[in-house]
């Protein structure tokens, strides 16, 4: 699909999904967009869990109580970084930077291959959500689930946000609060 | 073009640009990827200055001493954030990663339009730069340049950097440091 397509696409989806499962090879290939992102001095921190075995789907499936495509979805991809990221440049650390990045290629590679998802963030930062997942996960103490994107294909219309206009958040060569 | 040929093709570029400006059409292209990437809880954060006045991007392209593409690009956008984000969900904000995700969508469509880009962030946060150069393009003091992307065309042959296998950093359904 091409970029501006894909790009104009892209949604966030919090519906129903088809009963279908998403094979391997398409999840790799998600992933795979997100190797190829953009990381702070190359760091390439990023790491991802890849979650297709059923038991342990459900299981992240149950715990989501308000949004049908985390309850529903056929698989997820879990998103981990370092709990006290190393310096990499000067004092700076970048991977939240790398890890945003990286989500953005893979959702939009996800829109490409007909499936749909939506970058859970917040929720794991409450109710201990990333750390449960993370132990179902085996990932390390040092390290936490950042993101987590539910794939699956789209059973139901999408009902497009609000978008502020243009020129609400863009100016030329001077800001303006106009 | 292609997403995934894009997002291959996609790369950090520090080189000489070519003497040939950026038409605005293209520059409103890019950064409108941009305003199309997904924001937590739709809040859509991030602002854009795009600056194409000779007389600002030669004077930002002179505060760049170790990098040709900022030196010699013919265009610039610059990513705007609150200093003191508000929250969006529970206590948290996600400037940090809309931002990210507007960068990567624009540093794609950089890409796919024939130019190059290097995504400048830690430079900004030194020597007062972010400052300086949010001086020139009126940015008010409550808001800060997060991230600089310099665009035109690239002029020279892309050496890619050393990436990791597939196998150091994605695992299915079990976290292994293996």
């Amino acid at each position: 699909m091409d970029l501006f397509e894909t790009i104009k696409k892209r949604h966030s989806y919090r519906g129903c999904f088809k009963d279908i499962s998403v094979p391997r090879e398409d999840l790799e290939k998600i992933v795979r967009a997100g190797l190829d992102a953009p990381s702070g001095k190359n760091a390439q921190t990023t790491q991802f869990v890849i979650v297709d075995e059923a038991g342990i789907v459900s299981e992240i499936a149950r715990m989501h109580t308000g949004n049908k495509a985390m309850q529903q979805a056929k698989a997820f991809i879990a998103c981990i970084v370092d709990k006290n990221p190393d310096a990499v440049y000067e004092d700076f650390s970048f991977q939240v930077e790398d890890c945003a990045a990286a989500v953005e290629n893979m959702f939009l590679a996800i829109t490409a291959l007909g499936y749909a998802s939506v970058w859970i963030d917040g929720w794991l930062r409450i109710e201990n959500h990333a750390a449960i997942i993370g132990g179902m996960l085996n990932v390390p103490d040092t390290k936490c689930i950042r993101v987590l994107l539910p794939v699956g294909i789209p059973a139901e219309q999408y009902k497009p946000p609000e978008k502020k206009k243009f020129t609400q958040r863009v100016w030329f060569n001077r800001y303006s609060r106009a």
